[in-house]
């Protein structure tokens, strides 16, 4: 396919409309949403009216009369059709690390005399740093299995199952119907990590017996660098959790400033302490570019991007890369990573050229198609890109091989 | 006084200069910066230009272009002078409780063996909340005494002593430099909630001997609302500690993606998840506010500001409100406390005439100076208003009885 078909196919696209939501850069073609989503077009504003007409003219009065005690659950309605779940069922709360030692730390809690947390190897690494540092903590057992042993290794001992649904290197994702029910079945919990789920496709928490997740803003939501994340628990096991981070913001009469801890009604409990504003003013304008917008049309348009970027790919790249992701795009989320062994350098040679990707160790090429700003004239153009990039051996210069801090 | 001659007073003041660097609304006197500090100047240009430039322009770049990756620690530099530390004893991240529960779950593991965390009763709720979470997780004793009984209470039990420095209601503070001593005498260690402190008075972390210490960046610091909070520990402890709240950023490696949690050399193992970046260049620009300012400058304007409301109060308004602080201004924070019985519906009187403070149950009135914006002509002319309001009995009205959400 070249540029003009695929801009034929964008235009009949149904969320072509939807790159209006967001500011890009003239002749970037971002392929990273998946790591850091991009500016929502009212985001500026957002920011500016929250410092200087809130914080700045209505000062402390704002908690009232903006609202602001309310943003973490009046967000958190507005992630609720993203994800699959009610309302009263999420919360928007720290980083996303801090919200997984909260889940967790409640989930262990609900099964007293179990000592095993059960997760998978390779696992996002925040993810296994919090559970590690939790069972240090505790004195309970981390076991890390192999993502396709998880079903197995579930026993009588384990009290919490903890998977990232979809895979942060290979998009892969696990069957959250099915890890669900054995979990139930043995008795233990699951809380998903849904950062590289939540926004990319179609999730659906309540109908797939999902109780405990948490998950990233600043990914596919949109909300900006080091953005708030959520935690989600299922209605019906709310009241049995406690949160290990005990704040006044979670306190049921946070105002009455009692000495005694009495944690609020339902999602509320897993507040700690004061939630930056500003940040959650950013997040809001993220989640609004999803208004109106079906999950299934982002999970449709999803396919169709990684689809064509991988067609393209193999058609101009020949053996040169090898795809590292599910082939078939409904066992995989909306990132696609090809393996190159001097992958890293041929990144910077694409980044170089305009074309945003990421790397992860060792040889992984990764690229995030947002199905809200994406489209199919830019997947041609990065793909020709790389291709141009490979025959010419682009990739094979010093600059392109000094890695950078941050990756 | 009047408030001509508080202007003369104001026009020879050394920190006149620096109301410049703030927005504040027209016709308020605030008097509330030790809740939420006004919102600095540059606050809002910065916000746009990391929206803008940086997250919208640069994207994902950002972390290695921008230096997003060392704002945490960057930002510590900035507070070192004013809280009289070095900079690699200072991290900023998370919110105030979470930094508390990570520093007093840090202490506690470093004095094995010892089951007691000591605090003082009616302390800040979220310090008490925060230490009965922990004190549930870890089979711990946590003992509340009177804050004249905390010298007394620290025996061989003790793991951790943690206090307010600077009394939330009352502006009383403790005496930093005798807990310090007495607890390392007992073996024990002090981790002090510096939230009123920071910014308002004097500190001399490291001449004082303090060890660990957490604090607020949204009060005297003017990094808005729910600004990230700030972490410290002495150099010579920091070896022996460790993070219950174990994350990526925290890792030595964060980007290497392995699987095992190796913490971070000083400070930075004392991060968790990815930190909202437009939390921290409002926090940035707060700090900004003290640039080249000397704190012995700040307690002095704070002082004075303090000691003419005072004596304006009191001879305006006879004995109908009741000076709850301490008189003497050396043992005092920023702000002052009067007690009246209908002191709810006082303060909504005050705030509805353009005189903002706050309340404090059951019965107090808090005003709080912050030497870096407030005049003396403002402190004349709200201690003139509060005066008018109680001589007219203006504040018996049930629109000033109706009790707000946050108060």
């Amino acid at each position: 396919m070249n540029v003009a078909d695929a801009e034929q196919l964008d235009a009949a696209a149904p969320l072509a409309f939807t790159r209006e939501r967001f500011r890009l850069p003239e002749g970037v073609v971002y392929l990273d949403g998946n790591s850091l989503g991009a500016l929502p077009a009212v985001a500026s504003a957002a920011l500016a009216n929250t410092a200087e007409q809130q914080w700045g003219e209505d000062l402390i009065a704002s908690w009232n009369k903006h609202g602001w005690i309310d943003w973490p659950t009046r967000l958190a309605a507005k992630l609720a059709p993203i994800v699959g779940a009610k309302s009263n069922e999420l919360l928007i709360a720290d980083s996303t690390s801090i919200c997984l030692f909260k889940l967790l730390a409640a989930a262990v809690g609900a099964r007293p005399g179990r000592k095993t947390i059960l997760t998978q190897r390779r696992n996002f690494p925040t993810d296994l740093y919090v559970a590690q540092g939790l069972a240090e903590m505790l004195g309970l057992t981390l076991k890390a299995v192999e993502p396709d042993g998880i079903l197995a290794a579930i026993d009588a001992d384990t009290a919490v199952v903890t998977v990232t649904h979809v895979d942060y290197r290979s998009a892969a994702f696990f069957d959250m119907r099915g890890i669900n029910e054995a979990a139930r079945a043995a008795g233990a919990l699951v809380v998903w990590d849904l950062s590289h789920s939540a926004g990319a496709i179609e999730l659906d928490l309540n109908g797939s017996g999902a109780e405990l997740a948490i998950g990233c803003g600043y990914k596919y939501l949109n909300g900006g660098p080091g953005a708030p994340a959520f935690l989600y628990a299922a209605r019906h096991l709310q009241d049995g959790l406690i949160n290990p981070l005990q704040g006044w913001m979670g306190h049921a009469e946070p105002f009455a400033f009692v000495d005694d801890y009495r944690p609020a009604d339902g999602m509320l409990k897993f507040l700690t302490g004061t939630p930056s504003i500003l940040a959650l003013a950013a997040l809001e304008a993220g989640l609004a570019t999803f208004d109106g917008i079906a999950m299934r049309d982002i999970v449709a348009k999803s396919r169709s991007l990684s689809q064509l970027f991988i067609a393209e790919v193999e058609a101009r790249c020949g053996g040169e890369v090898r795809l590292a992701s599910p082939r078939d795009p409904a066992m995989r989320g909306s990132h696609v990573v090809f393996a190159h062994p001097d992958g890293y350098a041929v990144m910077q040679a694409l980044i170089s050229r305009g074309v945003v990707g990421d790397f992860r160790a060792p040889d992984l090429m990764r690229f995030g198609f947002a199905p809200l700003y994406n489209s199919h004239a830019e997947i041609v153009r990065a793909a020709e890109i790389l291709a141009d990039i490979l025959a010419t051996r682009e990739w094979d210069q010093p600059r392109f091989k000094a890695r950078a801090r941050v990756t």
